[in-house]
């Protein structure tokens, strides 16, 4: 099971996210693309980044949004958010090819894969976009989204694009007995002692969850989301690397 | 000699040039990329049109100043213009894949155009970001300048990154003795008649161009610029284009 | 009663509206704020041909969102919408300063219009900006929104924030018996001819509609929305002002 | 001699600056106004802030040009310039009004600021967006510049248009004999030391300052700038205002 963070979200002379220190930790980048965040030069600074620690790329494309940094869901056609996702692609994609990197698979950002989750025609256009572009791909491009109990239907859709899929789960939220996140709002949604988290990220690696209410989930997941955004949370990412090493050999 | 219009340059609800109408009659598209004009939806639009009419596909990649229309120049360090060219070839590279289009060279617009040509390190930033995409294409990138009488530097720069240049002319831009074109200020630098115009491509066809102040210039051009902002441009360009099939004949 | 319209929404390069051919026929004009539409020299450029046509002047203010012209519902909280407003009416009215113009009304763009109409919060929030700023004004702002049936907790909310509303109706717009347009989606919701347009308008200044099932609706205007993106929907306005003229002789 | 401080420069989800931790430390705050940097939100943050400390507030404007911060020339024409002002300066204003603040001043941003300096008709420019609003105002804005030995132009243009300046000094940068800043390229132009700080701003505050080539500058300034960027400077902060507080007893 592999550790995946979101990567390059600063923008202009403002900095997000402690991308450097985090970087060797990480197996997985999601590289902001400039819409939700980023630009092409610190773009271009992930991915030097994480060709030198040997990190997959992946795009991480959001809604074009930087002012709400893509976490507002902004209404779209189907064609429109194949082309958004890409536009932003394709750009990632040619500054990889100056630093001798590569994008390797594509996980939307924010309200765009909330969004994605909760309506399929919304994942089957961001779909769209991957599959069109793996036809110009001899490695093709993987799509990212939220494990959960009840994928049946995308998965069947992605079949049908012939894209594989990669399920991810989160290291530091709760879930319930369904298989689905505990909303934000709720109490106990998110994880903030590391002990906790660092149990969640255990338990995900053998795919058997404790949720919130103490039962037991069974949810397969290829990758686990983590977050470099401060030396705290970089401290958990190196420990939970740690203990991966650990389970994985 | 081949005709380019830059192109796709509407933004959201604004709309700017006729492209559909242009469309037919000219043989390369310089398509904007999102900076200093055209957005993902605009880009897909004018791809599909230069696709139906098999015209092929320019990046057109632009400042970043949408408010200027990239018409201002800008500063950027050379490795931040390589980004930002790259950044653009890429999504349009990205968007041409989901309706069977090709990017098959690059001009630059407006502001980064200009400053291409009168600093030899812009220049090499743009080279560059073309050399390093075109080591992962079967069909490279070509970069198109404007002919003038001394690219002697600019030859021999692109010939070291091995990228091919094309050589630009202007349909309906005065030209001086010394093949420079007269700046837009001064008295006669536009040509607004048609008649006129139709001779200058004539003779850009030829390669021996009439002069502002009667003499004969010597110049080598690939192809010729043109515009179809109204119906009086498109109708211009139409007849150019008879002309030009008349002489090729 | 007045005709108001849109206008200053052009941006950067790209032209909208014939904003110039307009001006001398309508009423109130209301000026976009560089959020959805215009930027800092459109804007002092239609308040200029306001001034000099002596037209009312209005903040036109909108969702911060140029790709999407406004049009598009973005999530924010009340107070967002209440800063949000009150940025884009005071840099309008700082413009006004420039020209000898002066702002005396305020109209939700787009989205925001329809936001405010469909959840009195939003209307609220507005309301609130408006009021706020009017602690600072000899000539108080006054709040445009749609003339419906059932407009009592609006105006109930107004009263308490001692916030003048004036009430649109519009032009093109079919209405049902119960005093609302009919969806743009539905046949029919759209007048384009110019006498039927005509015909609105006339029973608008009166305040009896003939709705779209054939009753008559009583309906309170002061002002009605015209547009001026052409040169036949110019040619209308300037019938609607010679229209009104005879009426209110 | 009062201490001002560029402050709401986060935008978004982008922070930058401590500015919370700084506004008990300094007398005058230099707001951005949304367009190299902050949105109304931000904005509104830092009124509130400024007003609960008693801190004087000014409008911060500066080029449209997030992605470089403000800190790159973008040319504008002398009109352009006014407007892009005087939009900033209202806009500001108008969030002040909501919170009970109020603007007292203008100190341009970056670029501008430099361009402001180093070319008069920018300096025309800005003074005559400053002066019209002022017509309209019972508290005049003043306007901030860098204070230098050779001012006169400058200070006979503001007589002309009626409106007073302020000058600055700078805590950190190193003066040369003529009055001017050292070039931050130049070895020894930004002092980090604290100490030096202190001192650089007690010599301020008497108008005689040691120029880094040992001499004695006279130079008078009304205001010195400070940063709050980090927990450091922001100590440095706190230590000038209780220096200043002893030397104004």
């Amino acid at each position: 099971m592999k550790l995946n963070c979101d990567m390059g979200e600063s923008f202009g002379r403002w900095t997000m996210g402690k991308d450097a220190d985090v970087m060797p930790y990480i197996d997985m980048a999601n590289i902001a693309c400039g819409f939700h965040a980023s630009d092409p030069d610190h773009m271009a600074k992930t991915i030097q980044l994480a060709v030198e620690d040997n990190v997959e790329i992946g795009a991480h494309p959001g809604y074009d949004d930087k002012s709400g940094f893509g976490r507002r869901s902004i209404p779209h056609s189907a064609e429109a958010i194949t082309r958004l996702v890409a536009y932003q692609i394709g750009a990632l994609d040619a500054l990889c090819k100056l630093y001798g990197g590569e994008v390797s698979y594509v996980k939307p950002h924010g309200a765009l894969y909330n969004d994605m989750m909760s309506q399929s025609w919304i994942f089957e256009a961001i779909l769209s976009a991957v599959a069109d572009l793996n036809q110009y791909r001899s490695a093709p491009l993987k799509l990212m989204i939220l494990a959960r109990r009840d994928n049946q239907q995308y998965i069947g859709l992605a079949a049908q694009q012939n894209v594989e899929l990669l399920f991810e789960g989160f290291a530091d939220r709760a879930y319930d007995s369904d298989g689905l996140l505990v909303p934000r709002a709720q109490a106990g949604a998110v994880y903030h002692d590391s002990l906790r988290i660092r149990q969640q990220v255990a338990e995900l690696a053998v795919g058997k969850i404790t949720t919130i209410d103490g039962n037991t989930l069974e949810l397969d997941v290829d990758t686990v989301c983590v977050h470099g955004d401060n030396d705290e949370s970089v401290a958990i990412v190196r420990q939970l690397a740690e203990d991966l090493a650990h389970v994985q050999d």
